[in-house]
């Protein structure tokens, strides 16, 4: 279940830096969806044994060249065009391993199950994989948050709407709304990771090849890969995908809006923040780029119209789609690494920021000066943000509470 | 708060059949809209008399006017263009009357708020109705669903994967997952129903005109209008946004896959169901078209890229931001409108649709020799459905019982 | 073909104040769409009896009844829903009429023709309308944006990168910039309007009404409507619609440029434009919102995902697809529309621009200290801003040469 | 300039097995963009030198160096995350391998250029490349349906409507819709692969390093690149990215067109066409799937999507944009790719499909019983069609001479 020894995991993508070096890459590359194929092949093979449809020999025997097979990615994604998914070649190999050594357990390989059973499970780890990360960046992120908005609920800032100075506020408080979204994306995120189901219908949602036994083999199988069973096959019945994909719109979204927030603060005229370390220019020496701001914002322009893929794919025909499951897998894939990588620059970017206090305060003071505001402006908004924060503050350890 | 009796509410599309007739169309519709802004006014003025923001005079004046003023929307919209948004007229409206009779009162219209406190909490009260609806033909298709899934519990039927004939199901366990479906929509639809929030920040989020009374002012206000009092000033914070566009992808999906099926098994070709009235043809008398089903599906194509609208939005700078707002709101609207009319007509089809067993019967024989099946494979279907059809109907129940 | 006297067209929508006022709005409303469709079916006749198809009598009765026919669109709405389009009751109300005073001609109506000829035909109308108004404005745009170029060429102002001052330019290249935008718009925008076809096929996409005539009476039929006759029958080759859509997005992409530099360039801190008349707001009157770019940008933002509900359509199965059809009438609609708001606000937009050198020049005197430039920086910018300049202006005299 | 020999180029994609094994996959890798980086640096040198910008041995130098230079995707990926683009850490690297034989060239590396301009170069060379073998393969797809509609112009087969049987239609007139789309499709790829711009504008687009030279140096790049001198920098002006998307989508959706056709003529019920090589399932041995087809689908309902990210990238402020940017790359690259693919497999679809024109007879034998249809209906159908078939053929040629 190991990576083949000749063969590298995928590259990290020249086109997608803000993915690059981030953890969820490893997570959700080719390689990881390879191995999550076979662990579902081990894994199916031994729920099989245990509710007594397969015999445990032949089960070990499936497991044991699970393990030792060491199929190439790039080997199975060009065998798999012809029937259109890489599990046809990949049992193909694991039933040749096994009937080498044990001819009579050879059938026990991929007993009673379908090609999309084993695609749709390894898509679910690797979601709980990758969503589990996600939501550890987003405790971090949320740490440095609240941080913030504690630290800060007493700096009088500059609120600007439609990219005006507007009226006084605290920095405090739009930490806080910063806070307060990634506290929705920590709900959003760990709520789906905990329900991502296992497939197991078999060609045709009956798991006919179990008897009456389905929902036990179903069971164990679950449980084995630590998924949920589900109420029943949902090979065209797509709510698992999409509820996936909205977990990542709102996590990266929640990541964008800071983003947002610090490309503006950070403009040359603005002045008010700093990435921890701007990112360099090829040709200017004096600029400090937000590069964590303008990758994170990358990513979130890319989450919604992938997610919309998955939405469309909803309308499934019959048992097995034609074309929209298929349509699904690259898609789903690229908003988990985008989430994930959403996520976790936005927790880089929060513990670095630098904040310049004193900068604000020009920039209010100048506010005040212009728009003619009461002197009570600033200690008036001090006075009206602090319950606020105190209520972001609140519900994030309410946050903090749920995970143990 | 009702329509002005000189102008008819914005006729249905003619370009948008699958809402035309449908409960959800009025629901959604500009006077809706404008009869939301203007109830939020009136509550607004309550719940700062409530808290002692205001006087109960005051309060009752302009609660007067909200009920008094006929405002044209056709008018407000043309007025809406310069300053970007229909509530700066309006308002302009409101506190005229209010002064024509009550003088001091004027400045307690629209007090503490700014434009986007009315427009989200309208769309919000939008959203609470049509989703509602959404909720109530969701669960009247369950209940013709649960009801296909039982009676049909032991008919046998062809499951086809990428189109062809695959191996015998049960009619009844199809219906079962189009039961799941509208069951995990229902679960989403009224989750986000009961959470969605009221607006109210004022024109940066601090709610600075109410002192340290804020938060007691947003939970009057949301208890007067049936919302719930969020954790802060959302204005650049969009969960409760994508939250809505999840709820409307799932539902308007859990019905296409509804339609995809009934598409396929109504060609002439299949003839295993027909729509209770097949659509006509102008030009060809002798076709029964899957009308239902076709518009289901076409408006299951659009709402997941009008939700990716929403989605993309979530990156919106400071406390207002530059266009993402504002393009937020007729995507937000269409798809409240074809979620909603895609549920309505979901319930109609599954309500009328004829089952052609002997069809469903002849083209499974046919399977069975063509693809020299077992004789045995029709009977082991059916006892590997059964408990799948079960655990589905279960499942259906326990959602049937939390509504209560 | 005009309105009936007892119902309003439809109003602008609250929910899009970018649309509502434009000239755009009342060219692609319900209205609209009808009376192009009441046209569609009186040059259809006309088509027929000029290729001796039908006798000129029954063509004279149709184009009358036409004529007198006074059509409800909201009653053509309700009852297009059965039959899943709106021709169907518009045929048979048109047949009515003839048929009371011609019985004999009654058969001449909707002649050879199919639903989806009526409505493609109809749609092609409004697009054609629409994106000739698009047009117009953007060679108003095209006009002050030469303006601003040409004069602003020794404009020194700052360039800036990621949001950071970046080094010296010209304003007039910005302005250079945002010119050859437009003009690549509006090549875009005509060369689409001149292709756009006329649809007939009949039932099926074969003429088989008129014989070995069909591309006579299709010619006829371009030849009155001032549409291109196609290569065959479009039903299911969607390239028109994602044509149309493509020129949607490029002209809306185009203003939406020139709006997100707007934004930039008059916030608080940088103040270098500054809209003609900055959109007030409901609760802060020191403001001055760039409200005109606001809008466009909420255009822009929602234009390509509807241009993708466009292009999904392209799979449009054998000879009328089961929903794919009928999902793209709203979107285009709505594509329409907002390509000719933000075109139309574009102009507006520009020719109100107030340009402020003095700021310009601070700034960029700003950044020179700053980033310890040469002094040589800022001419250097000119020379070499210049022949960019020039390039530009050429480039857009080429096109308004092409017009004549 | 070729890939460095310790690492393979990146894997076909598991995830994406449209597009595995067909030549546009390696065209648009990780390795052909890098190749097309540093082959950006050589020519810039080459340009420069020229143009008299830099001396000939300096460029003979950088050239040097940009053959010997092996670069790592794998490290310029992980080191392009600081900066935001791998071409700062490209540019270090040729910098400092230029230094170590002639210091005094190093200035002479990616001279007066930024990293925009690399990166989008090197995505015009992707984008052509693979649009021109989209174009060879779309050729070849026009080719094969050119024959499936000579070949099939009096073949009676059911024409299909809504899932319906009809009215009888030949099957070369099917296949005829389907070469004008493919014809259609040859039009926008090829007119927009001759059209791809060069990007060099300097930090900022004044070209600010070349003097008044600008307009000279982007000439003589473009000519040594086989690109096209734009009107100007292109750096906030993307509409030679929004009509490479366009391209695609018309030509995916002309591929898909075909493969939604064949679906349904493929279903078991129907058996009217058949893929060359059905592909097999895991499970079930008896089906033959329309697995390129399935797969064609599958690419098409990403790619709009894909290129709606691209479009909404328009609105990019400033001289270089906070994100807008950066979130074009995957989806261009994905978008060709799968573009690429759907065009390569829709023509080995085309030359392998197999037609039972005895079932399409028998099926509109079956039509004219059931619909009670005149005798005569399909000799009629058959002289209505051959003019279409005529004209579409024509058009075809049309562009087939083009070519030369």
């Amino acid at each position: 279940m190991t990576s083949s020894a000749d063969e590298p995991a995928a590259a990290p993508s020249l086109l997608a830096p803000v993915v690059a070096g981030t953890p969820v890459e490893r997570l959700t590359d080719d390689q990881a969806f390879l191995d999550a194929m076979v662990a579902t092949e081990a894994a199916l093979a031994q729920a099989c044994a245990e509710t007594g449809i397969i015999d445990r020999e032949a089960a070990a025997a499936v497991v044991t060249a699970c393990r030792e097979l060491k199929p190439s990615a790039h080997d199975l994604a060009l065998r798999a065009t012809a029937g259109g998914n890489p599990v046809i070649p990949l049992v193909a190999d694991l039933r040749e391993r096994v009937a080498a050594d044990h001819p009579d357990a050879a059938r026990a390989v991929h007993h009673g199950a379908t090609s999309q059973d084993v695609v749709d499970t390894a898509l679910m780890l690797l979601a709980s994989r990758a969503l589990e990360q996600t939501a550890t960046d987003l405790r971090e992120a949320a740490g440095q948050a609240a941080r913030l908005a504690d630290t800060h609920r007493a700096t009088p800032a500059c609120a600007r709407t439609l990219g005006q100075q507007a009226m006084p506020t605290m920095f405090g408080l739009r930490a806080a709304g910063w806070l307060t979204g990634i506290t929705e994306a920590i709900d959003r995120v760990e709520s789906v990771a905990s329900a991502l189901p296992v497939q197991l219908g078999g060609p045709v949602g009956t798991t006919a090849a179990y008897g009456d036994r389905g929902p036990d083999v179903v069971a164990a199988l679950a449980a084995r890969l630590g998924l949920v069973a589900p109420v029943g096959s949902w090979h065209t019945r797509r709510t698992p995908v999409v509820d996936v994909g909205h977990a990542a719109v709102v996590s990266t979204g929640a990541a964008a809006k800071i983003a947002a927030d610090v490309v503006v603060l950070s403009q040359s005229e603005v002045g008010e923040v700093a990435e921890a370390s701007g990112g360099g220019s090829s040709s200017m020496a004096h600029k400090a780029n937000p590069a964590q701001s303008v990758l994170i914002t990358s990513a979130a322009r890319q989450v919604p119209a992938l997610v919309a893929v998955l939405g469309a794919s909803m309308a499934a025909e019959q048992e097995r789609a034609t074309g929209a499951w298929h349509a699904e897998w690259e898609p789903l894939r690229q908003a988990l690494r985008l989430c994930g990588a959403a996520a976790h620059r936005g927790a880089d970017l929060l513990s670095g920021l630098r904040v310049d206090t004193v900068a604000m305060r020009r920039n209010v003071d100048h506010l005040v000066d212009t728009a003619g505001l009461d002197a009570q402006a600033v200690p008036q908004a001090q006075a009206a943000a602090t319950p606020w924060i105190d209520r972001a503050l609140a519900a994030y350890e309410q946050t903090r509470g749920s995970r143990t």
